[in-house]
């Protein structure tokens, strides 16, 4: 590809990128699509949009870029939790990282590559992309010793740069944990692998098991059940309620507040709903199988201990989880038998495998699609239209990229279900885990098949080498360059500015109004889709630091990837995903993981590359290299990594003390009773029945607060179902 | 090779057995090498043999082989811990499969490789090996599904007998951690990573982390001193001690008693001693730095929860981890600085592989003597010697596993000194990172460098393939199993017979009494050396399932070697080694993983074979059978490992309960003082000195106690002086 395509290419996506800000910055003052765009502000903030027309409104501006950039530390901690904090960090570790190698491989090296052989230079725009890549440099060189040593710095660098924000975030975790607001998960333990007997003896051997084994600091428990069809019903007579609720709800400020009409089902607490259930009547109800139980303990640190053991003998019976919060507890999955749980993981491990191989088809040809021989050859009726210079340059530049890119949308749905089928317990967990499936699936699909497939597609029965990957490596990245830069071009920048825009949402929101004639859904915000976020960032840094050294002509796209990616994620966090939950910084480990291979990855590639050009000198110094980063890694993973796995017990316990001295405890103690409830809506009904166990004094109590709990909404996990906090304020 | 050659071999190993065995019988029952024979019985039991000479004694006999085949698992357990239970049913879970094996293979396989070609056979005897392997069966056969129904037999009945006997071994783990005697590692903990302070204020220190964060359970501490200099000088005077000892020592029968002479700094008691330390001289004989802390706990349960929690908010301090048993303790590692693990362990993993991958070297040459013609062109001036017939068989069918025997005798020292440095606390720990070591060290060295070098030696520079690895490893199996044959017959047959004679013993005690006329040893009784015989016989299951299907010849020698095993191990368990420290069965899981580990490769390569003889369907269905076989690996990960990880929390508090409920418990927080002592000899001094921390009242108790202590003998590690035992009885 000439450089005059690769312009052609970044000219589309700046129009783009400057057409959608444009559009982002009206768009966003406009009343109409204020839940579009401020859906977090407007739920947790309640805050009042005057509907005056104004000129202003409609003149695009740049005050929200400075506001997004100038928001502290602590304002995304609070606004977005700590989970937003580690992505805000690894922008800014990319930022740092790669304008430090922006500077010394567009100074140091590019010249060298351009300047190197003794060829006629044309003019830039027709030259072709290669001539700036290490292809340029010849055999031999005596000047491959400067990539050595600004692959070092870089290496060097990062390590610095990662040491440092991995002991920032696990600090931010450690304060997360102590933070004011006390947090029901810490109290709670979630058991599953119950001994199968009958549910009213599954509730008392629960109990039972507690007070023998854990005597000191067990409180009480509540038992899971394992849901019906009934719950089906429920479910539906909800969204019914949910309809009536929307048709009084007029005004836009006037959200989440109490309802006026009630359905019967639902309206847990009217009085008569209360006259109904008896025994036999929860029974029907609720298909009955005690599948799992939250046991709630004095003290936190009873929880952790009581967490961390090996309960008994069989270690799949009475497995102890700490529990997660209230409002990230994934309810469908709980009640799943735990010792299905590992056939659950082994099938989808498979399933994602053979997803991942499949797709491999789709994108060998879009692959094809970037040389032009192969393409006249196979699509022959494109011939015609591919005679037109300016049309090449699309196709080969523009085209595969786009193509790959729709494909790949369907890969995070796909993903979040295989891991949805594992079994998590909680939402956090869940996209966790589909995050780390997405970031496999792209560095599989999108670097290493596109290396392969991009230039071995003609030989894809030679058989491939154990030998020489690294050489084979090395022999393809130079080359594909031209797909990477495109790739940033309209993955990163071009996605960047949709999800600014919130098309899907924008789209969504005009059908339900002007289409469907709907009344606008005031209680759906989306939280932050870490689980596709996160990953891309990750291959774009695998993406800058392999094309670094070898082809640094993609840094200063890719940094003004970060730099938009700064900005865009910034803001959405505080103005449009809302913080449902939170796995505390547990993203910065994979992230960490991710950098570290990508710079053995890159060290791996420059090892061939500097065998291929014949200097054994500067491929040798790479060795030590690796070593150190593996090292690094190692010394990383033994210093910060077990803070990620549990909790202190010291913290704990200190805090514990703190509470009881301060007399909080008590408060504590009486929210946890509300806090977790498998079917909020029904919950009063069942809390006489599942809470004898726990202390006597305290259950009329228990019963009388649920009973002034009756002004709450038919919302599906409203922030304020978080019943810990009213109680404990 | 011909079967004559194969013959020859076998015919020299017999010879050799038959005679080692029946010198064996003989000199078991001279007085002269009892030391040798029974060391175990002698240092535990106290037997006295009569001298009397009858003639019996020099007569072979088979009474010892009847007795090793008829005790009991209980005596095993009893007499050698659990970790000689589970090397017993490893040999026992190898003779039943093999059995199977063999029975399937020689009368459903073999004779399907010897008349399936329609070859001139020629008379038996002259017939070449690979007549018997699978080589002999044409391409696109229609036989090759009996090879595949043989081969979901043998996988299903191994996992089936896997199963079997891990979950035994997890009932015995459990067993032997409920057995009557009170282990003193159950009430401990060790602490690491203490944060530096003065010598006095470590000692305060740590009372007071675990007096504020442990306070219910924690009983008292015990600081673990860096050794420095004096503590050399004090091991010189214990020698010298221990000759003095040995002078009086006259008598056999008197060993292990009181002994009269005593030198002033090791009997520990006396008087004249008790003037001299003060606090100073103290400080000048240990050498200064708090490095380690063992710290006791009231219950087994309090030791269990402090052990599994994350202390801090730095995970490099207050380490803490359940103490390895008294006799077990690796007091010369304990005071490592916990900060240097991780690094000292990266450094060993990396010696290890330098070393794995240096050692092929002499491999490779010996590989290549099993090739005649590659001998003449090498090593020319062999070629006068190599004209003889016979000679020619014995060199390429046994001199290349008798010089391979000898360099792989260098392997376990050098394995163990690398698992030493790794800085493990006991001496359990530290054999078993040494047996894992050893392990994947046989299985590459031993068998993929054998398979590599033996047919592709001239071939060296051509390059391997990453996509036909199984195609390859299929087609060099059968003709390598000349070499494996050999190899069983060399390091399995012969080197058992060697073990069951002690030949290094005898040697050794030879030259002591006769050369060195030195005394006899009565306190060094060795410990079963679990870290080189497991690897051995992981290897023969290895090369047993390996080559079953292809060339089932080797079974019949295999299962030669199990039963020979069989009763040699048990008879030297019983007879010879002293158990000293016992891993609790966590041998087992390795042995699992070994031999999950040996029937995927099995499959891999069987499905290789099926493609090279272009049987798409017997190929087609070996996939899921390695499907099924790491399904089923899981399925036992998660149902036993648990058990071997960690010790199950409603175990211990029942025990706990039980010791309370009886009043056992005193007795054993009263033994636990003096349960681990970091320098035997002089511990009564320093006994007032750490034992502060801990309740008033059992203070002068405690010291009295240890006065008391005062006929102890020099003997290092003498089984008695675990002193939790004669307190609690």
């Amino acid at each position: 590809m000439k450089i005059s395509a690769l312009l052609t290419s970044a000219g589309i996506n700046i129009g783009l990128c400057v057409l959608f800000w444009s559009l982002y910055s009206v768009l966003r003052k406009q009343p109409a699509f204020v839940r579009v765009y401020f859906g977090r502000r407007i739920a947790e903030e309640h805050r009042l949009l005057q509907e005056a027309f104004i000129l202003e409104r409609f003149v695009p501006s740049t005050g929200w870029i400075v506001k997004a950039i100038q928001c502290t530390e602590e304002e995304i901690l609070e606004a977005a939790g700590l989970d937003a904090v580690a992505l805000n960090k690894m922008l800014v570790f990319s930022i740092r990282i790669f304008s430090l190698a922006a500077i010394l491989c567009l100074f140091g090296i590019l010249p060298l590559h351009y300047f190197r052989r003794n060829v006629h230079h044309l003019e830039i725009p027709s030259e072709q992309l290669h001539i700036f890549t290490i292809t340029n440099v010849e055999v031999k060189s005596r000047w491959l010793w400067v990539h050595c040593v600004v692959l070092y710095i870089i290496s060097g660098a990062a390590c610095i740069l990662l040491y440092i924000e991995y002991r920032h975030i696990a600090r931010l975790r450690l304060l997360h944990l102590k933070r004011a607001t006390p947090n029901p998960g810490q109290f709670t333990v979630l058991v599953r692998g119950i001994p199968k007997t009958t549910i009213e003896s599954c509730s008392s051997d629960i109990g039972d098991f507690f007070t023998k084994y854990h005597a000191s600091s067990y409180l009480f428990h509540q038992v899971v059940y394992k849901a019906g069809k009934v719950q089906k019903i429920m479910t539906g007579a909800k969204k019914a309620c949910g309809k009536l609720d929307q048709s009084t709800d007029t005004t836009l400020d006037q959200s989440c507040k109490a309802i006026t009409y009630r359905c019967c089902l639902c309206g847990a607490s009217s009085n008569s709903f209360q006259l109904l259930p008896t025994d036999e009547v929860v029974h029907n109800i609720y298909n009955e199988e005690c599948a799992a139980a939250v046991v709630f303990f004095r003290t936190r640190y009873g929880a952790l201990v009581a967490s961390d053991l090996l309960q008994t003998s069989n270690p799949m019976k009475w497995i102890t989880d700490l529990a997660p919060e209230p409002n990230d507890v994934y309810w469908s999955n709980i009640w799943l038998p735990y010792k299905q749980l590992w056939i659950r993981r082994i099938a989808m491990l498979l399933g994602s495998l053979l997803f991942m191989f499949l797709f491999l088809l789709p994108v060998t040809f879009i692959q094809g699609l970037s040389q032009l021989d192969q393409l006249h050859q196979k699509l022959p009726f494109l011939n015609g239209m591919l005679k037109n210079p300016y049309m090449i340059q699309i196709v080969t530049g523009y085209l595969p990229s786009v193509i790959l890119q729709l494909f790949l949308y369907t890969v995070p749905p796909l993903m979040m279900l295989f891991s949805t089928l594992e079994g998590p317990t909680s939402h956090s967990e869940r996209k966790k885990s589909a995050c780390c499936k997405v970031l496999y699936f792209l560095i599989w699909n999108v670097f290493f098949v596109s290396l392969a497939s991009g230039t071995v597609i003609n030989q894809l029965n030679s058989s491939s080498s154990t030998k020489d990957i690294a050489v084979r490596l090395a022999s393809v990245i130079p080359g594909q360059t031209t797909f990477f830069i495109t790739y940033v071009l309209t993955s990163g920048w071009a996605s960047l500015s949709s999800e600014l825009m919130q098309l899907f949402g924008l789209i969504w929101n005009f059908i339900r109004k002007y289409v469907l004639r709907m009344k606008e859904d005031t209680t759906f915000v989306p939280t932050f889709p870490y689980h596709t976020e996160i990953p891309k960032v990750m291959l774009f840094i695998l993406l800058g630091f392999s094309c670094s050294v070898l082809a640094p002509l993609i840094l200063p796209f890719l940094l003004v990837y970060f730099f938009l990616g700064y900005v865009v994620y910034r803001n959405q966090l505080l103005n449009v995903y809302r913080m449902r939950y939170d796995t505390g910084g547990l993203y910065w480990p994979i992230a960490h993981n991710a950098v570290i291979f990508s710079l053995v990855l890159t060290q791996i590639i420059c090892f061939g590359v500097f065998g291929l050009k014949k200097s054994p000198v500067a491929a040798g110094f790479t060795i030590p290299l690796m070593f150190f980063i593996l090292v690094f890694n190692q010394y990383c993973r033994t210093q910060f990594l077990p803070l990620f796995k549990t909790f202190p017990a010291q913290d704990l316990i200190d805090m514990d003390r703190e509470d009881e001295r301060s007399g909080r405890m008590e408060h504590i103690h009486h929210g946890l009773r509300f806090a977790y409830r498998q079917f909020p809506d029904t919950e009063d009904i069942k809390l006489k029945k599942t809470l004898t166990i726990g202390n006597d004094e305290d259950q009329d109590e228990g019963r009388s607060s649920g009973e002034t709990n009756g002004e709450e909404t038919c919302e599906e996990q409203d922030p304020r179902r978080d019943l810990s906090h009213p109680t404990l304020k």
